[in-house]
């Protein structure tokens, strides 16, 4: 059956998820592309996955397929005249596939290894470049809080490029909840003043990176709650960096000192 | 006088900037935002500034407009009403200059020092962010293949936060010209095989580093003049970083060994 209507009840149902109440209510977003979903398959399987007729007959998407129906994981076909609307971007690839929230909201079971806390981020394609970097220099995790832009805005999936699905997401609803991990861990802020050099920096096997919000850095709660302060040595001319590029920087040289 | 009406010639003439085939027929650019013109004024003059009446009393933008009238850089005002269709962004803060374009098209005269080379990039935040962050990392250049996104796309400009005036820019129109480098450079790209990683490459005093395209990687003409291949340890799990943070890396990396 081929959903031919925007009455259709499944059409409206999926539409809601553009819509980050209708996320949050139900707690479910969405992922489109055919290489994401394919990566995607290897960690968790999606609730619905729509595709357009127009590319039911792609030799990948038969296989998407295939592996979702093995799962009993449900695929709805939809014409290509209606499925655009389904979709976030201006070019569709004509598959959309819909996860339940990946993310804990307990940082309790946290015991060692090495975090970054995301203090008040507001750039989709910041946080999304962040994740892609954590994985690729073996972060442990990525704690948000809860003012950090929405991680299943599609923009922030999207520049994931997958690593949404392998790296442990945790949102926290208020900062303090940081002070449980200072047992345990050490608590890092990024700080122009009384800093230390990250070239210098011995980074603890057990940490807690601050990266601060785009506009004001990290937040004085944070700060408040940091142990050690480290900066990035940069030309004179300048005082700051891209948030993620600076973060980014932050986890390569960390990752040399494994 | 205060422009009221969408007939007017100069605002029909600066209107004209928003696309960018004007932009490059009267080699002029925009550039949006009080801090980012404060900043330019310190490099070179704008031909023209526009002022939406709202902001007219502001102390930063009366100090903005003395500085122009010393120099005799011409300011306008424009009524509230049609000051938004001059801007490109959604949010105006109501003050827009135009420039004379900044960069140079040859680079016969490059003799020493390190330099980038944008192969084909296409993504205006990647653009704007490398800029950004080469002039952190002290980098004496960035040279753009003809292919490379417009660097006078009002998204590249903001992002790069006034380090366009300040860096050289180099816009070549065959990628061959590259290879006229080479006796005084190492042409160095980024490369997943036969690659030393950063953590052990000693970057050379003159070098010409090459960012390749974001789907595609450096190609295969700018590989074939390559003198040295690296690349930056990641995790096995993934296969490349997003552009902009692969090339702060790297200078990042570089400007240690300054």
């Amino acid at each position: 059956m081929i959903i031919e209507s925007t009455d259709n009840k499944n059409y409206k149902y999926l539409k809601g998820f553009l819509n980050k109440k209708q996320r949050q209510k139900e707690r479910i977003f969405l992922v489109e592309g055919i290489k994401v979903i394919e990566e995607s398959l290897k960690e968790t399987m999606p609730l619905y996955t729509v595709i357009s007729t127009k590319i039911m007959e792609n030799e990948d998407i038969k296989n998407i397929i295939e592996k979702l129906e093995e799962k009993n994981s449900k695929v709805l076909f939809i014409s290509e005249k209606i499925f655009n609307s389904l979709s976030d971007t201006e070019h569709s690839q004509g598959i959309i596939s819909y996860y339940r929230f990946l993310h804990s909201e307990s940082i309790n079971s946290l015991k060692s290894g090495r975090y970054l806390f995301l203090d008040d981020l507001k750039d989709p394609g910041n946080l999304g470049g962040i994740i892609r970097s954590a994985e690729a220099f073996n972060i442990n995790g990525i704690i948000l809080s809860k003012e950090t832009v929405d991680i299943y805005n599609p923009k922030v999936i999207r520049s994931t490029m997958a690593s949404i699905f392998r790296l442990p997401i945790y949102i926290i609803s208020e900062k303090s909840e940081i002070l449980q991990l200072k047992d345990k861990f050490k608590i890092i802020s990024t700080s122009l003043e009384k800093s230390t050099s990250i070239f210098e920096y011995d980074f603890p096997e057990s940490l807690v990176l601050t990266i601060g919000n785009e506009a004001h850095g990290v937040s004085e709660e944070v700060f408040s709650y940091s142990d050690d302060f480290i900066k990035i040595p940069m030309s004179s001319k300048i005082n700051s960096l891209n948030a993620n590029v600076a973060a980014s920087i932050c986890m390569y040289e960390m990752s040399k000192n494994d």
